[in-house]
Order: C-alpha cells, then sequence, then structure tokens
C-alpha cells in the first residue's frame, strides 16, 4: 500500500485546489493598517455566520484563545476550563504565562460539567482569593473524544455563568463538527457565548487560521492585544482567502466525516467490542483503548505505521484516530481490514 | 462571660510577654545591607534546626510561598499543588499572577495523594505542552483540616517527583504541629524536600513572620526575588527577635493545642457523632459538619458569637475551630457547654 | 574613634527609645482580618495628614511603590518614571516583572522634568503602541540628590498628566523632607497627586513601613493586591505602633538633618569648591565628586572606613552622604576635620 | 492621476506573481508536527544566507521580536533597546508585557549608541538591582530614518556586550537594505550577533513573515515559545513558498529602492535644502521636515493625498517617505512635480 492513512488528526489537511486558487489570486492590502478587503470579507462573513457583532482573523486556534482570555481577564483572575480541554493542556500553559490567570479545571463526564460542581468553583469574594472571571467552554469538547454538546447545555452553562457575572468564552475550533452532528444551526448553537473562535484549518481544510468572534469592544481590544503578540499580519488576504473558501465549501462536507468515523468505530467494536466506547457521543473522533487486548499504544502506533496508517498514541494503551477530508469511506474499509489482521494475526 | 474565645484561626494568636519584651530589646540592623543580627541569627538557628543550608526571613508564609515558587520556576511552567493547598485557594491567584506559572491541581485522600495520579499529572514533554517544575506539599494539609502527614508519605512523594526532575518545595506552615503529633523531629520530616517554609506566627504565636529554608542558592535568589516584591525591611531584627522566642519556647507546647483538640472534637462527637468525623488524622483543627442536625453555618457562626464563641464558616453547612495558645482546657469544656446547650435546646 | 558614623543612607537609623516602648506595649489583632487597631489607627492618621480618604501600611516603600503600580495599571501599559527614580532603578525590574508594564523614562534637570518632554512622552493611541496610563513622581528626587520639588512644580505635573488621561502617583518616601526644607505643609505639597506613599523608616527612624494613600477605591484594590505578595501582616501593630511615633515625634525634627548636610557640604566646598555644587537644592543628601581631586570612590570609602565614616559610592568618582537622627552637628564637624586631613595630607 | 504612490512604509508591497504562483503549487504539511517541506526549506535556507545554526519562520517581525526576547531573558531583566527601536516603541509594551523585563532606553547619534552609554546602561549586580541580560541592536535603525549600521559598529557593540555577559539580538527586518547600501554580505554585518531576525515582508514583498536565527538551541526554545503565543501554523508552506521567492528574487533589487530614495531625498533638497538632511547615512527612508516651511505634516498629507500620494506623519510637522518595489524612478520623478507644486504654490 503506497498510500499513507493520517489518523493523527485534521490538522493534517491540505488546502483543496479552489483554496490554492483563491490564495493566488486573492486580493489583498494591508491587514495591519486595516486595508486588506479579502481578510474584511472573511471577518464579516464569520460574524454574520455566527451572529456576532464583529471578527478578527489569527493565524491558529491557539492564538484565538489566548488573544481571548487575555483580551477578557485581568492579572490573577481564575478561568474555569475543562480538565481535558485544549486551552489548559496543550497551549504551552500559556493561560499563566500570557495572562497571568489561574486556570481552576473542571471534571467533565461524557464531556458535560456538573452544575454543581461549576458553582462550588466559582470563589466567593474575599482579601485572599482571585476573582473567578471567565468560563472556558470547549464544542465539540475533549480533543481525544471530540464529545458535541447540545444547545441546551451550552444555554445551561451560560446561564449559570453569567447570574454569578462570568463571561463566558467559547472554544469552538470543532463546533462546525458539533453543528454538524447534533444537526442544528451553528448560529443558534454559539448563540449564548459571549466570546468564541472557530477554526478554518482542521476539518474545513484551510492550510491555517481562526475566527475569533464577539461584541465589537470585545474584537477592538483583540485586535491591539494580537498585535502585542505578533499576531498581526501584513497581506493576510492570501490566507483569508483561503479561509473564506473553507467556510463556503466545507462545512456540510463535514457529515461524511463523521459517518467515517461511525463506521470506523463501529467496525473496531465488531472486532472486539472492548476496543471502543459506542455509547458516547462522537463526531470525527473516535478513541481506541488496546488494553484489554494486552497491547501498548507504542506498539500499536508501530504496527500500524508499517502498514501505512497512522494513529496517535494517547495514553500507555490508548490511541486516537480522527477522521478528516483525506480519508474516504475506502480508507475506513482498507484499515479496519488491516486492524482485523494486526489483533487478530 | 466577657471573654472572647477565638478559634477561627491560629493567626489571631498574639505575642506573649518574653516576645514583646524581645522586640523592645533587639539589637537591629540594616536587613537590606545585611547588617541584622537578629535576623542572622534567627535564619541561621531556623536552617540548622531543618537541616537546610540558608534561611530567609519573610513576612508572611503567602510571601514565603510566592517568592519560593519565583525562585523555583520559568514562566509557563507547570506546579503540582493539592486542590485543598493554601497556595492555590487563599494567596489570591499569585502563582500565575506573579510566577506565571500553571497550577494543575492533585486530589487528596485523607491529606495524601496517590502516586499514580502524580505520576499521571506530570507532562511528558512536547512542543505544545508546558514543562512540570515543581510539586508543592503541604504539612499540616489542608487549612481546613489539618492533617499530618508522615515521614513515609514525604519521602514516597519527593522520591517520585525527583526521579521524573521536580523539585519538591514544602510549605510547612504548620509542620511542626504535624513534627509534634506526629511524634518525630521536624527536621526529618523536612529533609527530603528541596525548599521550605515554616510559620513563625499561626501556632508559635509571634506577630508576623515566616521562614524560607533551602540550600544557599535558592535562599540567595529567593532574597533578591523577595527585594523585588518589596519584601525586603529595614530593622527587621525586631520582629525576628519575636521569631527567636517563638522557635525556642513554643514548638513544644502545641501538643497542648492537640490534645485540646482532640479533646474538643470528642466533646462534639459525644453530643452528636455525625459533627466530627473522629478517623481521620488531626492536629489542631476540628472540622464540623452542622447538615445532619439541619443547621447551615451561618446560623451557627450567629449563635456561638452571641455566646462568646467564635468560629469560621467554610462551607453552607460546615465551620472549623482551630486551637491555639490563646485557648486553655477549661475554655474548650465551657465551649462543649455552649455547643451542648446550642445543639441540644 | 570608637563610635561609627554611617551616612551611607538615612535607612540605617534605628527606632526610638519611645517607639521601642510603643512596639512591646502595642495594642494588637489580626490585620489580614481587619482586626488590628494600631494599624488602624495608623492607617487613618497618615491618610487624615496628606488628607487622602484611606492608607494602607505596607512593609517598605519599594512594596508601596510596586502594589501602587499593580493596582493603577493594566498589563502593557507604560508609565513614565524619571531616569534616576527609585522605581525604575532600585526595584530589581519590579515595574515590568510583577506589572508588567514598561518604563518611558524622563530626564530630569535639577529634579524636574520638562513639560515638553513629558507632553513627547505620552503615546498617540494606536493599533501599534501602549497606553501610557501613569506619571511617576518623586519628591525629593533622585536618592542620590535629595532634590525637594516645591507644590507649584507637583501642580503642573498633575494638571498635565490629569488632562492627558494619566494617574499621578508620588513616591513620596522622603516628602516629609521636601515638605521641612520649603517650608510648606506634606498635606498641600501631595494634595494633586492621585495616590502616594510616605516612609516611616529612613528619615522617619521607624524600623519598617510606607504608608500607601489615595482614594478608597484604590487602596481597597491595594490591600488586595499587597495580600497577593504576601505582604498581608497578622499582627502588624507592634511595627505599626512604632511608625505611629515616627509620625508624631519625627517629622519636625527633619530640619536639623537639613541644617547638618548643608553645614557638611559647605565645610566640603570650603576644602574644595570643585567637591559640591551649592547650588542645586537639596535636603539632607550631599553627593561629592571626587574626580577633580584625583581620587577614585573606591578609595575615598576605604580611607573614610578607616577613620570611622562610611559613605557610600555612586559612581566611579562620586560619593554620597546622608544626614539622619543618627548624626549630630558634633558629628558633621568630626567628620569635616576628617575629610580635610584626607584630602590635604 | 489614478494610481495612487503608497509611500507610507514598505509594508504595503504586495506579492509578485511568482510569489503567488509559489503560494498555490506550495508542497505543504503540518508544521506543527514539523511536517512541512517548505517552511524546513526556507528556514534552512535562511539560517546558511546568515551562517547561523538554524532558523524559524513566524508570521510577523514582531513576533519574532517578542519571541527572541521571551527566549533569551528571564521575568525581570533588563534590555538595552534604542530610543527609537521598533521593538520599544511600535510593540504594544510587549517587552513587559509577555517577557516581564525592563527596557532600559539607549540614545542614538545617527544611529548609533556612544559606547560609554552603553558600558554605563548595564548595572552593576546588587540586591536591589535587575540584571542586565540583552542589547537589542536594530539595523537599520530607526523606522522614520532607516540608517544602515555598518560591520565595524556591528562587531564593536557585539564585543563590548559580550564582554559584560550580555547576549546581543539584532532586530535584522530590513538588514537587507543595510547590506545593499553599504555593499557587504548581509552574513558578514550580521555575524557577530548572537540572534536575529530578518524580515520578508516589507521591502522583499512577500505577504508575510520573517525568520528567526540563531543557534540550534535558541531556536528550538524560540519554536516552543512561538507556539504559546499562538504563532505555531498548521501548513505554513504556502506562504513560506513566497518567502522563499522573496529570498531568491528580491534582495538584489532593493539598490533600487536606495537609489529611488536618494533621487526623492535630492530632489525635495533642491526645491528647499531646509526639508531634508541629506548627511545622515540612508537607504529607503526619507525623512522631511516641513516645519520651516511652516506646514503641519496634518496639512501636507491631506493636500498630497487629493493629489494621489500617500505619506506617513511622524510628528507635528515631519513626515516619512518610504520607497519600495511599487514605487518606480517614474513615480519618484511624477512626486517631485507634485511636491515641488505644492510647496511653491
Amino acid at each position: 500500500m503506497d498510500k499513507i492513512l493520517d489518523y493523527r488528526s485534521d490538522t493534517v489537511t491540505q488546502a483543496t485546489p479552489a483554496m490554492r486558487q483563491a490564495m493566488m489570486q486573492a486580493e489583498v492590502g494591508d491587514d495591519i493598517l486595516g486595508e486588506d478587503p479579502t481578510v474584511k470579507r472573511l471577518e464579516s462573513v464569520g460574524a454574520a455566520m455566527f451572529g456576532k457583532q464583529a471578527g478578527l482573523f489569527v493565524i491558529s486556534g491557539t492564538m484565538a484563545n489566548q488573544v481571548a482570555v487575555m483580551a477578557l481577564t485581568q492579572r490573577g483572575d481564575e478561568v474555569l476550563v475543562g480538565e481535558e480541554s485544549h486551552i489548559y493542556n496543550l497551549e504551552v500553559g500559556g493561560l499563566a504565562a500570557l495572562s497571568g490567570v489561574q486556570a481552576r479545571t473542571l471534571r467533565a463526564t461524557e464531556g458535560r460539567f456538573d452544575v454543581r460542581s461549576v458553582k462550588a468553583a466559582i470563589r466567593p469574594s474575599g482579601i485572599q482569593t482571585a476573582v473567578t472571571r471567565l468560563l472556558c467552554l470547549e464544542n465539540t469538547y475533549d480533543l481525544n473524544r471530540g464529545i458535541p454538546l447540545p444547545p441546551e447545555y451550552m444555554e445551561q452553562m451560560c446561564e449559570l455563568a453569567h447570574e454569578a457575572g462570568l463571561t463566558v468564552y467559547l472554544d469552538g475550533a470543532r463546533v462546525f463538527n458539533a453543528a454538524a452532528v447534533l444537526g442544528v444551526d451553528s448560529r443558534t448553537l454559539c448563540a449564548p457565548v459571549d466570546a468564541m473562535q472557530v477554526c478554518l484549518s482542521k476539518g474545513l481544510a484551510a492550510p491555517v487560521g481562526s475566527l475569533l468572534l464577539g461584541s465589537t469592544e470585545f474584537i477592538t481590544k483583540a485586535r491591539w492585544i494580537r498585535q502585542r503578540l505578533g499576531g498581526g499580519m501584513r497581506q493576510a488576504g492570501h490566507m483569508a482567502a483561503a479561509g473564506l473558501v473553507a467556510m463556503e465549501t466545507m462545512t456540510e462536507r463535514l457529515v461524511e466525516d463523521h459517518e467515517n468515523a461511525r463506521m470506523l468505530a463501529e467496525g473496531l467494536a465488531a472486532i472486539d467490542e472492548r476496543l471502543v466506547d459506542l455509547t458516547i457521543p462522537m463526531t470525527n473522533v473516535v478513541q481506541i483503548e488496546f488494553g484489554p487486548l494486552g497491547l501498548c499504544s507504542e506498539e500499536v502506533v508501530s504496527r500500524l505505521l508499517n502498514r501505512g496508517v497512522k494513529v496517535k498514541p494517547i495514553g500507555p494503551t490508548a490511541c486516537r484516530m480522527i477522521t478528516h477530508w483525506g480519508i474516504s469511506k475506502q480508507d475506513i474499509e482498507e484499515t479496519l481490514a488491516i486492524m482485523q489482521e494486526m489483533l487478530t494475526s
């Protein structure tokens, strides 16, 4: 088998021909001077799509998250984040290093925080205590599970937070996946949050970039903070052009990724039901537990690589596989055949 | 009853007559210039007592903790702290605000972290991950429980941390209490940690001050960082003189506080066994749960205050009482009588 | 000669007998709980003396300065400071390390900033520029010169700053010296600033401590930030008691220090007029330039130490001598005799 | 006149057709996983060109500068920067906000720091002083003048800094301009610095991006810090491809920009010799002083805009014009005609 099937992440997706074309032909200007028409179009299209006042194009989801927290907090504040969240685990300690805020982690069950534990995590004011300022949600939640969170849950969390005077920020890197699998409008899903980001790379396959969305005041501040990080770009329109194509052409096809992931998960369960938990809601991520079969993840990764399949180890005996537009139904079939052979030989 | 019995904390203790005398008569100098003989004596006596190379007198336990973390970490590092630790909950978010480090909380069972969960909390190195740099212990653990941690546990944690390349810092604000109740030498108890602090106020009753202890290199850096925080003091010898009296005269009598706390706890259990959990190891703190008796802590605090007894609410239905050198056996008896009357009337 | 005459700084002053007595007898409480009556008295006496709404007792002038800047700025702001100011040069980079603010230095001529250069230093708003937030004054200005700044200058600077939307903070560590030498009320002198500190140690001879003064809102925030730095103290009343004695008994006698400094400066000029510049307004600091006499400061310091006189080198050929309550008129005479002998032999 | 002549900055340059083609055709991969071949090629080509061990592609010059300082300093350090430097004036206070370092500004005469003033700015170590860690050079120096600094000066500064234990970082955003005008190899010019950046946008006309260069150890750390800022990118090869074209095709043509700038400056001097200072070494920047002609910059900007010429105001009566690949010799002639008419009518 010549082709490599890369399931490590949907970040490996590459630009479509239409995106490449758009990059080449983009009308551009100096975006730090506010003069790039393509960036402006992307920002306003994104804001409209999610019903927010304004948008800001940033180079990555991590920058979107970090800029948002810098804009929404004061040094020494406390922010509530999920124990498995990207912002807490995979952003190099940026919350503390850049914003000087203390993360307080919330445990999630099937991706959801318990109302009582969120309430208990909000500190009363006092001379010795930090101010709890921000609730960070993530939808889909947990990069190693990709759990979609429905509108009712989003509303419940936002209501709770707003009542306590907290702002709510959504890391919606994969919120299009959540919307697609839940069959709801992404605008409805994100309506109750104060600020959010959505990624144009990952499942949507643009080379780079995320959109930060929120109130005009928030975006104005975020733009200024982005500049401090060196995230302001000159002729960013080339990249924004690819992002526009991504938003226009790639969101609806995410259902294919979800069908493929479901097909992969069910195929694995058919091989051995201990491999996957089919009861947890899923999108494009399949988490596989090889422990009960007496395999460690290192061995699995290596054996599959020899057969042209890349998966990501996420623990001593667990791996993750993510479907994306570089993976077809036929690829899933081939992969299941390889898995079957590996696990039963 | 005229006298107020103040059980809210051992921080309310006031200087003994000998301390007051010592403050007045202290030989002093400009300590920022390194010329205060009394401060120097306190620092060397403290270091010797705990078998560390050097010591630094600071104005509070919070400053000791924050200076230590600033000295032992780099911006963006991760530090492991107990979920109920003082450094995480009661220092105004200083870990993030001052050191720019991310706290990762560990759950404790009866004051102890599980070895596996500590290991799991140490991040593997990676382009997206912070460096796990420091393990913060606290002994006695949890200000609302005061659980003493024995030498074997301390050794186990330090060994685990050192193997993973972490430094270990001990918030030993009340480590004299731990040593007293465990019947071990405080030097032995603290031997495996790299750096630590011990408080001279609280149970030892000095007006202010803590000692930061560790290697000469660490203390040199800590002294410089203390200055940045404005914690360097001119004629600090007046306060250090009281601290010396505290170390010389007050550590052994802590056993009285523990006897009194035990007497209080058992007396409460005799009133109603649901009030206290006698199975958890204790020092000078009694945690009382009024929920099963249908009382909220607000009401309890108010009713007891009317009878001249101050206790601290630590939850909707829980309170904390701490014994100290301002509370005698007879005070405990009176308090139990008041409690009995309040709870059974 | 047995007695050492220590002119290095007025920070070497030691507590008066009345202060020592006050420390011993102080009525105290837990000040973090807001229950220390002596601290409260000191804070309200200080606030009243300077006509500010509220006060906060802190352990040092450096802490006062750093807490003030943390309370008055946002991360990334710019603050205008004097090129020779204490806050910029002698606080271990705290402005950047703790507040995350960028210092923009102003050059002073005879202690004063030029109006035009202050205006030019205030940045216009822009996507690439920091916000100029704070003007830091210092009176007396320059620890190595001790130049008093008159009320008209203070008013001019504050007016200019306020018009541009800046807050004004005064490092008034030695503002009592300025008031004494200018013959104005310290309240009048400090009236136009928004927030300030004054030191109780230094010329006033209390062992430790400064008072931060300003609006109630500012002090409330400063108290909370002080706690984050570990600057909150338990039974701080012992030190506050000495501070009260300092404010009541030591401010008026500063004129003696100024007379002594003037006597010293004139005596030195009589030995060689190139040694001192008598034209710059002065308080208790004499800056001496040994260069024209072919002497380096290292040699001067060493030779004088052999004769029982301590002075501080502040450059390759310059030294500083500060008068204080440990130095009498007779000491000045003896010192001049020693100088004469050293410089002419 | 239909065409707008935009002299505000060389940041307005737009990608050449070859760059657009390269963006479209780029071979890419996930660069955060280290798998983008085009990025890798750009980084190694850049490192080789400047004789450094390794390179890192970042999205902007500001990010290059800020990441470098974060990698080369500790919180609270002091860095020496030029009073007119970009890193100090136009990066939103990032030095303090992100690195927590204190800027100490050096005055330059014709772009150069005086050796003695640099030496005087390096702090001796002490309990109250920050550590002077880094000297930041900029070549060309001063965005409003574009002064090239020759190899001898670079060597002198680096020698001085290294002797004092400082690291030297070069903001070489326009170092290709300096090399071109000085007629030296850029590798030779940058040889003595420890770390540096060079911009691919600006004069080289790539849409975005800079290269950070230095030791392998430095680049490894910088890559990790870049990720914390969210500056890590997925399929960055599209942009890197344009950067490669920029390095290959655009550096030699910078001499045209310099000839054009010289032509513009001389033409202006011919109109009125008070408009420009022809004695200062220049590259592609012309600084024009309209004050002596009784014009304010606001008026000049507006009048020129009406005639299709954009210039940037940099003070009440001064403007800046920068030449770049969007400006031809003929454009200069037209511009001079417009200027002549405006200034003499």
